[in-house]
């Protein structure tokens, strides 16, 4: 896993994802306490990064193999991500998805193409079903962050940032990135760590769900008690990957942890002054950005908004925050 | 007025406007009955395209006459607009309001740092205000439309329709414009014309306040009855302006008319399939390649996003009709 995957990755995304801007709100800095520049992926197709991941592992697949189609297990972002990337290249997709995941996320999908299989997370195993239709059909598995070509789609992401930031001539900066399983952390660190070496990339992870800055502090991969019961769904995960924490443990300053509430009071933010709609899992860095600021040292600071899926009721739970 | 003044003002604005990307929602075409591209000039500094015409006008005055200070009347967006100009020019701003502007418009300018003054639209005369303070002071009037500074400065937006668009190989296309006095229409289509002559600009207006539509029917200038009573309040006008009415006359194609439902129901698509929060007037382009699909020609449809600077309970309005 090193950037030349990554800039490889970037040529095959060069004219399929969006090529995201790198944002400036002067009005964000007084929350911050310093200059905020902002990633907007959920101006990425599907509304997240995750496409970024999806399109690099599906345009590295064998033809042949990737003609017979392929499957994901996903809560929604990496789901759409799949689903897209799929018809991208005219293949099919089947999607495992828990029966509790947001609506607006399971439409999606379906409407993307992809044949949505819901299961109860309390009842059936997602993976003896993954398990028999994969042998079945002969699908091909694209894991939401342990894979190689999927952090290396994410690391394109970083490739912008310092693209960016190198061009306005951000330095000393913390680059907060909402973290799951670690697939965009671990992206974007092994791309700043050689084209923005100057730049620290901190996981920014919700209240109950914060294994990888538990495992960052204690040396050694952490588990979360529970995988569900969060608004932001889109970043929970039960544990770092074994990909993943290895390059977080090499590369990434400490996490920061934020609430439900802080989350909604991010994506309000985003609303008001950034015109950007995220999820709360996407709003995850940009209120650590605001709330947790005294644990940041950076003059600057870059914050990923990884998604935008969000249903128009927890919308209106941001608004009313106001 | 031409493509000169717009390329100048582009290098003016080189590194102080956002370079806003052209975006690709698939689920949209659907809903327009043809692809749809989306330039979100919600993004841009201030939340709105008129920061383009206002930087562009006060990067191109004399210092001495610059560090006067500027004055300029709007409800809101080209407040917020001239506002930031002239904070990042180092010289102050008074921006002359009505007091039924949305609060956010007046909070937002006067958070830029200009100073503002409120009037009541039934019993004081603005112009009255303004030349008293501007000659007490000696300030600048910015205009916000019927001023070729202004138009070239909204104009570097269709520089980048044009580049956007050649790159993707976009050539039978309707470009649609939320349309008020004129400037960022004119504008556009003042650069399109030579960049990318084979796109047609379509103003695109709200009922009851279609002056421009009615103008470009008859063939001479005609005037609404009213200026104020619908929600999108950004792209009312008197009239269509004496610099940019020519340019309309000779480069644009019919004109769009959307209801305020519309309006409402083209924002709730933006923040669905686009995760972008538009205004209501901003969201004028989108409900027309909507709902007037019939009236369209062009195998794809280029839609502005001409500000995004809208009131929570405003957009609750709009996601309650999903």
């Amino acid at each position: 896993m090193n950037i030349d995957m990554i800039r490889a990755a970037a040529i095959r995304l060069q004219g399929h994802a969006v090529r995201t801007p790198l944002l400036y709100a002067p009005f964000l800095d007084k929350l911050a306490g310093r200059r905020v520049w902002v990633k907007p992926e959920c101006l990425q197709h599907t509304g997240s990064f995750k496409f970024r991941g999806a399109y690099s592992a599906l345009s590295a697949l064998d033809p042949t193999q990737r003609s017979k189609g392929v499957i994901a297990f996903s809560s929604g972002n990496h789901a759409q991500g799949v689903a897209l990337a799929a018809r991208m290249h005219d293949t099919s997709a089947v999607i495992i998805m828990p029966s509790d995941a947001p609506r607006l996320k399971i439409d999606n999908t379906a409407a993307y193409g992809a044949e949505v299989v819901l299961y109860d997370r309390d009842t059936e195993s997602r993976d003896e079903i993954g398990a028999r239709l994969s042998a079945e059909r002969g699908l091909t598995l694209v894991k939401p962050f342990d894979e190689p070509l999927v952090v290396a789609g994410q690391g394109t992401c970083g490739l912008e940032i310092a693209e960016d930031a190198n061009m306005r001539g951000i330095e000393n900066a913390d680059v907060i990135v909402c973290c799951g399983g670690g697939g965009l952390t671990s992206g974007i660190a092994l791309a700043l760590e050689v084209d923005a070496p100057t730049l620290r990339v901190r996981p920014a992870e919700p209240e109950g769900f914060d294994d990888v800055t538990r495992s960052l502090h204690s040396g050694q991969i952490e588990r979360n008690a529970r995988t569900s019961g969060n608004i932001c769904d889109a970043i929970i995960t039960q544990q770092p990957g074994d990909l993943t924490w290895p390059i977080m443990q090499r590369l990434c300053g400490p996490g920061l942890v934020i609430s439900e509430d802080e989350a909604l009071g991010a994506m309000a933010q985003a609303f008001l002054q950034l015109k950007l709609v995220a999820e709360p899992g996407g709003a995850a860095a940009l209120a650590a950005a605001f709330y947790r600021r005294d644990e940041i040292a950076g003059d600057d600071v870059i914050v990923t908004i990884s998604g935008g899926n969000v249903d128009p009721a927890m919308f209106a739970r941001a608004l009313n925050t106001i």
